[in-house]
């Protein structure tokens, strides 16, 4: 039986997790979940699971919940958790001793804390939090390093190199995530679906509405994901991760336009054998992995079936349509703040995008102009501080510059 | 240091495998060698490689062999090797003592006394001969059950699930060709280009000539070796090596038509998930991940580009179309001595065919037709005598049965 942690259990990450949990109920049980603002989820799920610790991010509302706990009729008074609120309870939840993984699906810098947190108390973390590495990689690795906490990669395509990666001596040493060169891994070949304008030529993107941006192919995920998957952000910004998590250089990290989202993400071994793992495009094969690993469970989810796809492609990506996959290169390569730059400059570009306050082709410009803003500030070692200060002044910073480009 | 002997030296599989040893010269050496009657490509290799033991299959040759050794200028006497023949030379160089892995290059029956000797020597095998375990995979799984040897695959297809499976279970266990069911491996998809009459209609196979027969999409192999591959008989004799190499049943092996021959093959596992192993199409890596293994070693050999390829095409195999994969499983199926029929009656009947004896058509009917006058003769738990003495019997019956279709 293995306890389980999650953070930002109402969220997408944290839904699916318990799906899972409620899938193998002799394998999971739940001991802590963190939430925001949505009481009447996190109540159906205190109910459920029984967790032995809840905490809230809103202070105020402890009350509240604490009350309708009591009023649930169906509960035994012994199941009642602990409820505790604000960044510190959250921290508690987050580094709880009784939980063997910590799944860290809250958004945001918000996660940045409790996943530290975390990594701290030496949990193994199934990390679903990007900014855990793209905004503190240099802060997140000596952590890891110090307290022997495992990251294993709750996205697909991460999951996918980890998956490859099983045999190899890199699983062997259970190198996760300390940025040392993983030993026979040669490239790193993360394969993205192009996104909404995949099929448009690259003249075209000026006219791009937040209606054509937000329309994924394969993926049903929230607006801002899919705006960032019609830029190819959300691979650049997977190609960071992919550097901290598997220690690779950046120009051993390529990316493949692959439409069909079949092959999650592959590995080229020293030898010249490349290994894929392919799957339905599924969050849950992934989420159920980290829980899961290094075993793998019984599920009796969708067989693949090849024959009934028959048709994989591949292409590279044209640095001309998706300029923002060349910005999170160069952030990548400067390293120390400047991913974080990247990443939080993103954020706010996509959401003035999706408020119609800019165009969609404006999103790279002012992501470079924020980075461009930042150039002789990075800090090459920074403290956790320095990274949550960097990401509000980058905010700041692109949401002023806004008006440079505003509609 | 490996020590390597090659059983067959001076065929195809030999002499790719002395290339990686003149690759890797800080990592191989060669002890012994084996081979038919080219007695200057082997005195070649004697010259280059050193082994400690040669053992040439006709006896005869020996004197001329030892001439050529001693007059070789550039030779210290040093070097020398003991120089054995027949059989039980040849039995011997398989199960020398200094060696660490036997390659095993012999085609056909020929192949199986030595393999057997090798593995009672307790030799780990890099398995090309695949009479090793189609014809004889009843006797061959006690055999390396009592000396804890190890089949390591050496064909691409084989290869590509024993290096995806390298992270599970089976391959902590070391669990090669125990016959018992894989832990945590679902179904094994082996993938087949589909031969040069993929792209024909069934109609008009009855017309297929011997030249259009051996001329392979993408492999560059011998004339049996391509027919099978026409005939699919290649894939469904894959089957049955499977099924004994990594104890799945039959109805969890599926043949996939996939024409590039990149993916090289696939697993899927019990959580849903895919591993494939892909690469360009050459003997040269599956022979050396049998030399390296556990390890890999770094090669300048052409790395994969998938952009380049730009799709990968997936179809089920049309059963009318190949009646040989249907003869193949049915045989796997029934077991013991069975499959040894399939093999021997395949091997005639396609020499037949490419002496224009027969029509393409007839090689399955003929096939069909030796397994039939088999069915009641089948021993479950044959010896290693009773399977030498079917495959003759099938070979004879294949070759007197072939009246009722000459051309």
């Amino acid at each position: 039986m293995k306890a389980i942690s999650i953070l930002g259990s109402t969220g997408s990450i944290g839904t699916q997790t318990l799906q899972i949990v409620s899938e193998f109920p002799n394998d999971f049980n739940v001991v802590a979940l963190t939430a925001g603002k949505n009481l009447n989820l996190l109540l159906e799920q205190i109910r459920i699971y029984k967790p032995e610790i809840v905490a809230i991010a809103d202070e105020s509302l402890i009350p509240t919940l604490k009350n309708s706990i009591d009023n649930l009729s169906d509960f035994d008074s012994g199941s009642i958790p602990l409820i505790v609120g604000g960044t510190s309870g959250i921290e508690l939840a987050a580094s709880w001793d009784h939980s063997d993984l910590v799944v860290t699906g809250i958004v945001g810098c918000a996660g940045l804390l409790p996943t530290i947190a975390a990594i701290r108390a030496g949990k193994d973390l199934a990390l679903a939090n990007k900014e855990t590495l793209i905004a503190a990689g240099p802060v997140v690795l000596p952590e890891l390093k110090k307290s022997g906490s495992r990251l294993l990669p709750a996205d697909s395509e991460h999951s996918a190199i980890f998956q490859c990666l099983q045999g190899t001596p890199w699983a062997e040493n259970a190198r996760l995530s300390t940025g040392i060169p993983t030993p026979g891994l040669k490239t790193i070949y993360l394969t993205a679906s192009g996104g909404a304008f995949r099929d448009w030529p690259a003249e075209e993107l000026h006219k791009a509405t937040v209606k054509e941006a937000t329309s994924h192919p394969n993926w049903n995920m929230g607006k801002k994901i899919t705006v960032d998957s019609a830029t190819l952000m959300n691979k650049g910004l997977e190609v960071i991760e992919a550097h901290y998590l598997f220690g690779l250089e950046y120009e051993d990290i390529e990316i493949i336009i692959h439409p069909q989202s079949i092959i999650h993400s592959m590995v080229g071994l020293e030898d010249s054998s490349v290994l894929a793992q392919l799957g339905w495009p599924d969050m849950k094969l992934p989420i159920l992995y980290c829980m899961s690993w290094p075993q793998r469970f019984q599920t009796p989810w969708k067989k693949l079936n090849l024959t009934e796809i028959k048709d994989l492609s591949f292409s590279s990506p044209d640095k001309d349509k998706y300029p923002c996959m060349g910005l999170a290169y160069e952030a990548g390569k400067t390293g120390g703040t400047m991913p974080a730059v990247l990443n939080a400059a993103n954020e706010v570009a996509v959401d003035l995008f999706l408020k119609e306050k800019i165009k969609f082709l404006d999103i790279p410009k002012l992501i470079e102009l924020s980075c461009e803003n930042h150039k002789n500030e990075v800090k090459h070692d920074p403290t956790l501080d320095d990274v949550i200060l960097v990401d509000s002044w980058a905010r700041k910073k692109t949401f002023d510059n806004q008006k440079i480009f505003a509609n």
